[in-house]
């Protein structure tokens, strides 16, 4: 048993937690002083951290509830004085090994605490804000008391502005200075730098801290031939002068369209003189060898495949529907396949998942192989969207939208520091009825500020973020007009017959304009696909990996620290983590989801991932069979019964129908 | 910190856990030897408890798994090494204080443990039984280090038989001899008389334990017009001697049944030469002065309410629905203020709940109330119904059934000692198709071995029972043929226009008697309603509790000690319990519900009824709107709006429709 140490840090400014949340928990406050410190004091046993003249540090018992402990277990040990829990303190560490660590607290305000608290700790680490009381975030970080003293100017996200990708890719762009999306009065908080409604301390990791900029990063991309993908990766890697020395190793089984994908990303590489050098290959475990970053962005069986399945249920009376959990058995294949390549030809590589099923395939790779994996996804910019119609600066917008995968809800949405639902009330009253009545789409996933979505939110008091409305609500989905009516004209939404081959002509075009561009040497690359930056994240997640060039980003990961309360650790789940050299670091949000969101929404996505998966990995037809009755559309056992079985015969589908008995 | 002891002992016979479970989990069996004794050795620091000849007495640390220590965080704390988690070691603890125990595990077999567990503890106890490895059985069971030396003796179920009501209440009387369902091999485990398969140690209270037998107990029924209930009660009171002095309260607000069903009630135990005293009052908080037991199996709007909003729903296009979230207003507040008057009025007394919902209703009154609550129903007879169909005796059965009310599976069934599914399944191979074709019920609720209760055993691998095939499997519910292929001819099960009538006018039947017996002083009462204890619960368990005539019986009651694993500790499941003097000792089921099972049938119970609970305390009608959505038979937005609204507009539902807003 070692000495432990709570560092209180005083932050101005802080997040109002109650504010804008119609529901809000009833947050406990009850923690008393036994021995506050001064503002501006500093040490304690143990602790290498600096104050800086804004920390208070205090030798602290906190006291922990039981979710706190229960949630993990398995890597605290509290005192046998940290009993009768009083505060909802949200942890830190996602630990492997079992050592002593230094627990460090920022908060606001008069937060206090007894004596010491007692924690043995961990590999890896969390970061986790929380509230305390109304107007109190805590922030809550342990590390390994043998690490070295770190200085805040040590973290490289102090030096300058914190790159908030959640918010604004474009901010990330070194000659750039955005708050990140942080109020004037935040930003001043932490050594006038760090946005309080993000207060963290991160954990960097000791062997890389003072390595320099990595420059020769090996990144493999599986699913190459996805042009408009592979050419927006190349793009962020050209405009990120700290990867323009990059190795790119581009992998499909269509060596026709990787041959044009390679010699366009050369191209385009030349044209703004990066030093980026390309590989191609058809062979996935060649491709693996080297590799730091892995990407995978493919889909084994393409839209068309998914076309002719939907067409095959409609002749059975069903309206636009795919039964998922079948139709992942490709991909999870591929998936475990790739992972467990990972384990054993680059097990220190990360591999970004970027094709879908996100949220079950990455539950699935985390669970059965020990590849770090960070899943990603668009919805989250749904919030952008937001901002547009409400003519907001989304630049001054902080906002969370926890959940997981096509299942996230904005628990927080501020405008420069204030809660900014009330804005989007006023909106719904004044300008919402005209808006769906006129609104025309030119965009099939425009959906954001439709009336399904508003009706979502009125319904459970959040807005459901992105591709969420795509996917619950049952009663908004049964037909083509009952589409329209909720998510607008001209298409009702991407999931309808009438959007998805505009969807997929989207594609078809960009994949034309490749075939043009390769076919005329003459063409200026740069002209036809721009030199503006993606809003993709892999690039700028892979420059804070390799790099040091830290910010926050909207990742999918397993849900260790409890990030999503009542979901099991070994499910990943979607929200916000600070990602930087050492690693991926969760931030709880700053709000849990609400029973009534957790209940009618989430949970049932989790259920439904786990009954796929099960299924996959058992084999048992029976849980097809009860997914598909678990689906809304389904009328009758016998529609049910023979939907799975002709699914099942159809022509492409032999691998599974072979692998469920 | 003070000293604690593990008492293990070894009991032979045991209870193979892999037996018979097509989805055995996987069992965690690597504890290790670390200071083994010999077997019929005892002692311990701190401990009083005897070994008799089969006690191994060992200084244990127990590796706890992370589940453990998670769930039970707020009562437990373990020592600083009891790290490492291995096995999973279920909890016994509902602690309300922190005092220290002894911890007392036994086990049959190769059990061994490391040095000595540390746990602060508890003031209620929890006994419970969990898997150790294929063979073994592990019961567990803490207690406060400062009570009295207990002596095996003084467990009064060692005396004789074991009692086991879950099996067969007429072995509940004193004069019979059964073995309560233990096979021979298993009985002469513990001191030769404890069934292996309910291997435990409880928990006695020690200011009761030395007391006589309390023969003036003050028994108060709320609802006491219900005239098979009540004369019921009273027949049972009467064959039971040690309470044939006990005094009845019935209370109702309908005066004429009440003075009917009181002047019968004494002209039954006068001829049968009981002392029962009754008194009858419609005043509910006089009836509640003094009570020790309160059994209420009150239901506010009675069988023609519910067939008038069935007629409602009917004519909005639902097939036999009843909304429940709301329909269950009228009984969450009248349970809710029973439940608060006792805290007031006697707040030592036992509530036995009996009327429907006991699943939502006990839940809700356990989280908002401080009284002592059971809940009871008859679902889980539904074994017998299988041992009836396929000929075997029920004495020679052991079974467990958990789950939550109305949700419950059947994750043991053996007989004399073997796995008894195989016996199952040759019946559904030689005389399943004959039975499903060829079986006419004579009771509406005779469906338990009906075709799709064996169609939901197939999709599972468990036999769902007794209540909880009415109302899990939407596709088998959709109308009422689809209901008789199922179900069974002629009314498809209780849950069908046909089918409830007759359930009614059977109750109706009753009701006439009652008023014919009371017209006329010259019947005997015995003659009429019979002179044979009932199955129901109520009597054994006040026996039970007030004299220490302790058995096992199936009840509702809060998942403290994690009996059903995955469900939150302030939610109330269905399993067995041991019942004595001392409470109520929850056991857990040898072994876990199947992931498919809680995932598709369990949970969505368990949500359906937060979605209530959280409706009726906040009054949020969007809540009883996601109600009528979730249920399958909702087939558009504008149905569910229209059918919300015009139940509420419905003559009789003032009251609910004031409450929602």
């Amino acid at each position: 048993m070692r000495d432990f140490t709570l560092t209180v840090t005083r932050v101005p400014g802080c997040l109002a937690t109650a504010a804008g949340d119609r529901r809000a928990p009833q947050v406990n406050d009850n923690l008393s002083v036994l021995d506050r410190h001064r503002e501006g004091e500093s040490g304690g046993i143990g602790s290498g951290l600096p104050a800086r003249g804004i920390a208070i540090l205090a030798r602290c018992q906190v006291r922990f509830n039981r979710d706190f402990i229960g949630t993990y277990a398995k890597s605290f040990r509290f005192a046998h004085r940290a009993a009768c829990p009083e505060v909802e303190l949200p942890p830190v560490i996602n630990a492997r090994d079992d050592r002593p660590v230094t627990a460090c607290l920022v908060v606001p305000g008069k937060i206090a605490f007894k004596t010491r608290p007692e924690a043995p700790l961990a590999q890896a680490c969390t970061l986790m804000r929380t509230p305390v009381q109304e107007g109190v975030v805590l922030a809550f970080h342990m590390e390994h008391p043998d690490r070295m003293s770190v200085q805040v100017d040590d973290f490289p996200a102090t030096r300058g502005n914190i790159p908030n990708h959640c918010n604004n890719v474009s901010s990330h762009d070194n000659n750039q200075s955005s708050a990140g999306g942080a109020s004037p009065s935040d930003v001043d908080a932490f050594r006038g730098q760090f946005p309080v409604s993000r207060a963290m301390i991160w954990r960097n990791s000791r062997k890389d801290w003072n390595q320099p900029m990595a420059r020769n990063i090996n990144i493999t991309v599986i699913g190459a031939g996805s042009a408009t993908f592979s050419l927006g990766l190349v793009k962020d890697l050209c405009l990120t002068e700290n990867l323009k020395g990059s190795h790119v190793t581009f992998m499909d089984i269509d060596a026709q369209r990787l041959w044009n994908i390679t010699g366009l990303a050369e191209r385009y590489s030349r044209e703004l003189g990066a030093d980026l050098r390309f590989t191609q290959t058809t062979d996935r475990q060649a491709a693996l060898t080297g590799a730091d970053f892995v990407i995978n962005t493919a889909d084994v069986k393409g839209h068309h495949h998914a076309r002719r399945v939907r067409e095959l249920t409609e002749s059975l009376g069903y309206y636009y529907y795919t039964p998922s959990a079948l139709g992942h058995f490709y991909n999870f294949r591929l998936m475990l396949d790739i992972a467990r390549d990972i384990e054993r030809i680059c097990p220190d590589a990360w591999l970004i998942q970027s094709g879908n099923p996100v949220f079950d395939g990455t539950t699935l790779m985390n669970r059965h192989t020990n590849a770090k994996i960070i899943g990603l996804c668009h919805g989250h910019y749904g919030y952008l969207e937001m901002a547009n119609v409400l003519g907001l600066d989304p630049s001054r917008i902080t906002w969370e939208a926890p959940g997981v995968n096509h299942a996230i809800w904005l628990t927080t949405f501020m405008h420069d520091g204030e809660d900014a639902y009330p804005i989007l009330d006023k909106w719904i009253e004044e300008h919402g009825p005209t808006y769906w009545d006129t609104h025309v789409a030119t965009r099939t996933h425009d959906i954001q500020m439709s009336r399904g979505v508003i009706d979502m939110y009125r319904m459970h008091g959040l807005m459901p973020i992105g591709d969420t409305p795509r996917l619950v609500g049952w009663w908004y989905h049964t037909d083509l007009a009952t589409k329209k009516h909720w998510f607008g004209q001209p298409w009702g939404g991407p999931d309808t017959e009438i959007a998805r081959p505009v969807h997929v002509s989207v594609l078809s075009e960009r994949l034309a304009q490749v075939d043009a561009a390769i076919k005329d040497p003459s063409v200026q690359v740069t002209s036809v696909f721009g030199q503006t930056r993606t809003r993709e994240q892999q690039v700028p997640i892979i420059d804070a990996l390799a790099n040091g060039v830290a910010g926050c980003f909207q990742v999918n990961m397993p849900n260790t620290g409890g990030i999503v309360a009542g979901i099991e650790h070994d499910v990943v789940v979607e929200s916000q983590a600070w990602i930087d050299r050492g690693g991926v670091h969760p931030m709880r949000p700053a709000r849990p989801l609400p029973a009534s969101v957790m209940r009618e929404e989430v949970m049932p996505k989790v259920g439904e991932m786990e009954r796929g998966l099960e299924a996959f990995l058992t084999g048992d037809r029976r849980l097809l069979l009860l997914d598909i009755l678990a689906e809304r559309k389904t009328t009758s056992y016998d529609q049910a019964k023979t939907l799975l079985e002709t699914v099942l015969a159809m022509p492409g589908h032999e691998e599974v129908a072979a692998h469920y008995r």
